[in-house]
This record gives structure tokens, sequence and C-alpha cells, in this order.
């Protein structure tokens, strides 16, 4: 870097790079440098694997969400890859991941190692966002001559040989039907299956408000049949309420509503345990 | 377009666009018309307004959350620009607005308007989203001759003369201190004042904790003054408990926990008011 800004002090440097010149993070320190030591510079925007991925495919550019990089396996889980990935698909936006290439050593990651990398993550987390059934656009070599675009299911594409790198991929999430058009007729993707991503995605507050609801209901049950007296049917009937409005809000995408009144009911039928009036197991 | 498309059935046409070409729904209808009428065509790629917003201020590409359009003023709050913008923060993402333009019609959305829909809609929705005191990057007329990026705090640009459109907003998250960096050395931003708009937000959650615990203190105090018999100490002490327990949650980010808490503790207590033993007030 220092010989490029040496010479730029004394003539005309150009440099020229793949993609948007100030991606890279090398490239604006670059600039940053010209700041510093005082020579002027101009960047010519190019248009980015970004751009071209949210363009491309008839997916609408609002959608996108966070994007995030994979690189190659290392010990751990690949938590913010995965959280990316989970946290696009429950807001129903599309996540573009790019997959890491080291163009000196050759070595990177292949769309193949991508889905290994997603589906240990999701053996860890059991969050639904990932699995073989989850529709992938693998878009190789991108607006080169030999640009290759690759979809469909994980389990459709694991045989597939997707050439020579650069490769990224788009996880969609639920798709407007113009976007499904697009691929139809972009890509000739068959209309008869629907894909929505999003749709197998667990929230942990599902899983936490069925739970806690399930075991409520048992301890009324049995809290009833073993306070059969009618100074306690208000009682219940306000825990049996509760649990009702619980999945309701649920339903209603009132996340916080429903784990209130989840603990209220437990709490309803628990001031019974308290009071030294009935001993619950829970 | 008809008549771009009848023609390209006899020759070549090449269409030269402002952006990346598949950006506008318009250009990519006819491109699927194209594929319709089996009239081959060649795409070429152009660097677009997101791609050089997300990659000329030294912000970090994958900082980036949703985007949005803000157009002209209608009667209803701008709910989903003023969500998309509060989500992001939310997440610590960087947002992208762009503001509608009209080049037939001249007319559009200008910086200043831009601050005062949000500002409409943080006075409807109050989640401390945006003020006067948010930072934000006014990019105007980007990539061309004339280009000028402003930056400051919303009370410091209202006096500012933009010039003429088109006109993009950047309304950063909190910001690594590389982004930081950038932003001083490639536009003098002072270093003195912290830059972190998601400081201010509001988790609706923490609103609806904080409020449930104070009227569950406040009812269990009044419980304790009117029941002081032994038999209730076990069951005011737990309510207690949970209260903390609930703040203790919130805390530490885990927010369905609290909620639980919150409502287990009001259950417990209001469970003596179905039994006919206290007449509670909330």
């Amino acid at each position: 870097m220092d010989k490029i800004l040496d010479e730029a002090e004394m003539k005309n440097v150009c440099l020229a790079v793949l993609g948007d010149p100030l991606f890279a993070t090398t490239h604006l320190t670059l600039i940053l440098e010209c700041r510093k030591r005082n020579i002027s510079y101009k960047v010519i925007h190019n248009t980015s694997i970004i751009s071209i991925l949210m363009n491309s495919f008839g997916l609408h550019p609002y959608k996108f969400g966070k994007i995030a990089t994979i690189v190659r396996k290392s010990g751990t889980p690949a938590t913010t890859v995965y959280f990316t990935l989970y946290e696009n698909l429950v807001k129903k936006l599309h996540t573009i991941f790019l997959l890491e290439y080291d163009i000196e050593s050759k070595e990177g990651v292949k769309p193949n190692d991508a889905f290994n990398i997603l589906k240990e993550a999701e053996e860890v987390y059991k969050l639904g966002a990932f699995s073989s059934e989850t529709f992938v656009i693998v878009a190789c070599r991108v607006h080169r001559e030999d640009e290759k675009i690759y979809m469909g299911r994980v389990k459709e594409l694991l045989e597939i040989d997707f050439g020579q790198p650069p490769y990224s991929l788009i996880i969609p999430s639920e798709l407007h039907f113009m976007e499904r058009e697009a691929l139809s007729v972009l890509f000739g993707l068959e209309k008869r299956n629907e894909i929505n991503n999003s749709k197998m995605i667990k929230k942990k507050v599902e899983y936490l408000v069925y739970k806690y609801v399930g075991n409520t209901r048992k301890a009324l049950e049995d809290a009833r049949k073993r306070l059969p007296r009618k100074e306690f049917d208000s009682l219940f009937e306000n825990v049996e309420c509760y649990l009702d409005d619980a999945i309701r809000f649920l339903n209603l995408g009132e996340e916080n509503l429903a784990m209130l009144c989840v603990g209220y009911a437990e709490g309803l039928l628990d001031a019974l345990r308290f009071q030294g009036i009935l001993e619950l197991k829970w």
C-alpha cells in the first residue's frame, strides 16, 4: 500500500478493482491514508456483487435484510451466519450470503460447504432457519461470461457441480407472487411448489408459550379435581381464560402479551400453593 | 414499452438507464417480456445508489438493514418507514432511506420533509427512533459532479440548503470506532461527540415491563397493609421475588421471561381477588 501512496504523491495512479472499489476495507484504508497525506483522489463506483444479487432475480430490493459472509469452517458453530438468516426469515427478509474465496490459496467455501455449515448450526439452535427443504439460489461467477445460476431446495442441489468460484447464495424469504413469477420466467422455476423459507421458522417465544400453556392446563385440571369447591370457580375460570388469551395473543403476533397472560394464569393457580391450600405438581 | 420490444424483435436495441438497470420494476418487466417473446437480451449491471451508499462512507456493508423509500406525505403516519428505522436501530443496523423524486413533475421529498415525516411518526409511536438529536448523513446528487454530502444531528441540518435532488439519507446505528474514524477523516466529523442513534430506542417491552412491575408493586404494598396475616407471607414474598426477576431478565435481554415473571407476580396477587379475600385496585 505504501508503494501505491508514494507513487501517488508524484503522479497519477489508477487502481482497478473488481466490484465496488470501497467494499473491501483495504481500499477504504487507502483513501483514508490519501486524506491524511493530502493526496487527492477520485473514486469511480462500480456495480457490486450485493447490488447485482439484489437486482438480478426479480426479488424486491426492499426485502433484503442484513448480509453476511460465510467463511471456512472453524471449530465453533456459525452463530452469526445462522442468526443473520434466522432474524431475516423472522422478518420475512431475503438473505445474501457471500462465500469466502481466497484468490491466492485458491481455497474457499463451496456451496455444499455452506449448506453443511448452516445445517450444523441448525442442529445446535433448532430454530427452523435451514433444512434440506430450504429453497436456495446459488449464484456462480456472477456477471462473468460463464455465470451460472442454480436454484432449488437444498436436497436437489447436493449433486450439482457448481464449477469454479466465486459463489454467493440467496436464501429468499416468503416470495411475493411477482417475485415467484420472475423466477419462473427468468429461470424456468416450476410454479407448482410453494416457496416460503420463513414458514418453518420456530420463534423461541412460540415454543415457550405452548410449553407453559400446556403445563398450566394440566395443573388446572388437577386442581379442579382436587378442589371442587365453589369458592375457587372464579379463579379457575380466569386461569382458563388467560391461557386462551395467551394463544390468541401469540397468533396475533403479540408475543409479549402472550407471555404476560400465561405467566398471569400460572400465578393465579400457584397462589393456592403459597397459601398452603393445594400442593401442585408442575 | 411495446415500442421497445417491437423494435427489439427486428434489430439490436440498447436501453441506457441510471443506476442498476433492474432496480426499477419497469425494467424487470421489460426483460420478463423479452423472455416471453423470445427476444434475447443482455443486462450490463451498473453501480446503484444502494451500493454507493453502503460503500462510500466507511460504514460496514454488513451492518446495513432493510432499506426503504420515503414518499410524499400522505394522510397517514409513515408506519413502514418509521418501523424500518426502528427495527434496524434495535438490531444496531444502519438504515438507507431513498427520497422519492419524480423527474417529470420535479416534485419529491426533500431532506427536511423526510425529517418531518419521521418526526411525526415518532410523535405517534414514541419509540425513540428519531429526534432532533438523531445523527443523519444526507447524500445529495450522489456520484455526480456536484455531489454533496452533509452530516450532523437533525437540529444542525435544518437550515441547510441541500440544492437540487436526488437525495438519500443514511441513519446510522451505533458506530464502530473504525466507522467513526472514517467519517472523521473523510468528512471532518468532529470526534468529541458520541454517535449512537440506537441509544435512544425504547423497546416496547421495556415500557410494558416497567409499567406492570410498578403497578404490581403498588398493589403488593396495599395488600400487605390490609392482609397482615402470616398465612400470606409466603405469597407476598414470592410476588416480590418475581418482580425483581422480571427486571433482572429485562436487563439480561430475556424479554419473554421478563414478561412471564411480571405476569406471574400479578397472577399470584390477583388470585386473592378471585378468591374473594381481597378487593385489589390496580
